[in-house]
Formats: C-alpha cells, structure tokens, sequence
C-alpha cells in the first residue's frame, strides 16, 4: 500500500459526504498537517478529480470521476448481461429491478430499471446500501465467504432503520436461509416502507459476482411467482456469464 | 504534485481504454519497473478503484469510481439547476439536450435529457468528446480565456472525422462568432450525422461553468427558432446560478 495513494482516496471519499471540505478540514479529517494535505489535493485538482468551488476554499469531487464511472459501467460485462434480463423481469413483476455488485460493506448499483409504469423515477445507478441491509448484499454474501466473515466479525452492522439486522447472529441465520433458498429478502431494513427480493449471480468460476432482484411495496415480499421470476432471472444471467450450476455450491457450510 | 497519485491517476486514465490491462502492460505504459507498478495497483484495488479481472492477470476499474461518480453528479449544483430547463427545452425543440463542463481538453456529459419521442435512446451521462469538436466544448472555450490559449496553442486538435476543426486558425474564427452570438455550432464534427448547438452557462462569477445544447439532425441547424430556444434556455439556467448579466462579457478580446 503506496501511503500517499491511500491518502488520495481517502480524499475523494471524505468529499463524498454532502459537504464540501477545506483543506483545514480535509487535514483533520485524514488527521494530516496541511500542507502535507495541499499536496494531495493540488495532484488531485490537476487531473480534474477534485475542484476548488468558486469563490471559496472548499473542495468538491471533479467532472474525471464521472468519466471513469462511466468507463467502468461500459466495461462491466455483468451489466451488458444483466441488462435485457432485467427489463424482461421489470415486464413480469412490473416492479423496479437492481443489479448490484459488492465494494466492500455496500452494494453499489450498477443497473436500474425503472418500475414499467411509466412514472418518473430516481436513477439510482451508483448509489449505495450497506451490505447487511439489502438484499442483494445478503445474496452475495451468502456466497462469498470471505466477505461473510468479514462483515460477521465486523462488530459493526450499522443500524439504516429501526428494521436493521445489526447483530450477527440473525444475520448469519439469514445468510443460511438464502443458501438454502437462493434468494434473500429485506423489508424496511434499508429505507421504511421498501423491501426488496434478489438472487446471486455467478460467473464462470462460480464466483458470486453480482446481484439481482426487485424492491417490492410492503407486502408483496410474499408473492411467491416473485422469487421464482428473481431466482429464474439470477440463474439465466449466471449462465450468461459462464457459470455451469446454479448456485455453484452445496447449501451450509 | 505529489508523483505516486499522480501515476495512480494516470493507471486509471490508462484502463479508460476498451481492453482490460496487465501489470506489465501498464508499467510498459507509464514506463515505470513492474514492482513500482504492483504497488500503485495493489493501493488502488484496496480501495475498490480498479479490480482484477477473474481467472486473468488483467486489470479493470472498479466499483468505488461509479460511486465516486455518482456523488460528483448528486452534488453538482448546474446540473441540478439545469435539470428543469434541459426537460423544457428537450419538450420545446423535440430534441435531445446535453449539458456539459470542462474536463481538460474534453467536455463530459453532466445531464443527457433524451428525445421526447418515447425512443430508447443510449444514456449520454459521463461520455467524454473533444472541446474543439463540439458544440458545448467551442461554447465554454470561447468564455474561457485560459483554456481557449491552451487548446489553441497546443498544437494538435485531434482529428474524430473529415469535418474536424483540425487548426487553431478556423477554430479561433469561431470562438470569434460565438462570444458575438452567444451560441456555438458543430456539424459532423464529432460524429458523422450528427449536429448541435450550444450556449454558455455562467456562474455568479461570470465564470462559464458549463454549456446546454441541442443535438441536431442534419440540416436542422438552421433553424433559427432553435438558436433562440437555447441562448434563452442558457441564460435560464446562468439566472439560477446567479450570473448578473447573459454574455457577462463584452464580445471580442
């Protein structure tokens, strides 16, 4: 790990907060002297990662992140799969469909189809959930082991709503449940009022690269068609990408 | 500058091209030892900047640039502004509105407001064309001195199609034109088949921070009600901002 690389980043990611940051305030928060932080930043402003907001000392992200994000969405092949599957499972259900993928604790998500009624609906492409409070966050990590463990032994499942899962045990309940079932559920545990369905989708090395599924008004988590059509959905996107089975791995331990 | 950000930079810059990149290709790309190589990657896929690419040695961008792109479009106060106006605009001229800023010598793609005809149509948001190849790119150049020497004392205006503005003679002419109109035009200039049309948007700092424009079918830019639609839209938008005047600046140098 290159010290000032991992300090550049942790720059980018303390002005993903709403605020925009001084260089005083950036220094305290990555706990550096400032002029130590007005090299960072100088690096960061000359390729566009970050710009100086007019008429003030602050910072903010630059237009460069929204190219590479661009680039990454282009380049993923999951999504390129995902995308005609989705639309198919949005007509059926006639709800919005995820795609996500793992960046650590959270799910970012890399496809969105709107609710096929026509409504104008929030993009939601690159926003955030935490991965114990989505189901497509428990989708994955139900098949990968290594984050699984990670995240139980965390110690901190930060709480979104009175509806978090924020100890492990009924976390891990779930996560053999959904080996089980191959399709995980949460209601309210992200946002009150929302729940979501989704399954895991697996590329040709049964790796758990992604997930998909719907978010479903209160209630409609028990339509059982609904995780047949998301279970089906995961399974055709998975053989897609190369996987042979679905789900690759017996179910438990 | 702080050089190992700096190389970080350029290894993201690198894999914004279509092919997937090994260690040694990158090293051979920023002409540094492979070990050096290792650990500016290794600090980058840390954080969830670049992965690597299963099963292969190959390295590609990661999740954490979506998210980071996603929040640079949440907090960027022109698009929000503009938002409204581009819909408006889009409705008024039956065609598809893009809205741009500055990146280097590129203009990135803010907000992308489809043709109003139901069409599906390719999201434009994060795409990047030349400033000198486009509409909105010649519209902000030509309020930006700065950047207007630059791209003109720089020697090489790469070359998308035939109808390229390839000199820095025929192009400073034009900028000449627009800081007169206010509206900037490009026919097949970035893409055969296309045209379009753009104004400057200024902060309330006279700064131009973006442009809003039309893309065009051929032969359409001569419709002289469309130039009128979006030097008003532009001003719009320069209002909400809080730009005191629309030009802020007196025409010619």
């Amino acid at each position: 790990m290159i010290q000032s690389i991992d300090r550049a980043i942790r720059v980018l990611t303390a002005l993903q907060g709403t605020r925009r940051m001084s260089l005083s305030e950036l220094a305290a928060r990555l706990d550096l002297a400032p002029s130590t932080m007005h090299g960072i930043v100088r690096s960061l402003v000359e390729h566009g990662m970050v710009v100086q907001e007019r008429g003030s000392s602050r910072y903010q992200l630059g237009p460069a992140v929204l190219r590479l994000g661009n680039v990454y969405l282009d380049t993923l092949e999951l999504r390129s799969r995902a995308v005609p599957w989705a639309e198919d499972l949005a007509r059926r259900t006639g709800l919005a469909v995820r795609t996500g993928v793992l960046l650590i604790d959270d799910v970012v998500i890399i496809h969105h189809e709107p609710r096929p009624d026509g409504s104008r609906q929030m993009p939601e492409v690159g926003i955030v959930i935490p991965v114990h409070a989505s189901a497509l966050g428990k989708a994955m990590l139900a098949f990968t082991p290594e984050d699984e463990k990670r995240v139980l032994t965390s110690g901190e499942l930060r709480s979104m709503t009175g509806e978090t899962i924020t100890s492990p045990e009924p976390l891990r309940d779930q996560l053999d449940q959904i080996r089980a079932s191959g399709v995980a559920t949460e209601q309210d545990e992200a946002v009150i009022g929302e729940g979501s369905l989704a399954s895991p989708v697996f590329d040709s090395y049964g790796e758990a690269v992604g997930a998909i599924g719907v978010v479903v008004p209160s209630g409609d988590l028990e339509r059982p068609e609904i995780a047949d059509l998301v279970r089906d959905t995961a399974r055709a996107v998975s053989r897609e990408l190369g996987a042979a089975t679905w789900p690759p791995r017996p179910p438990g331990p």
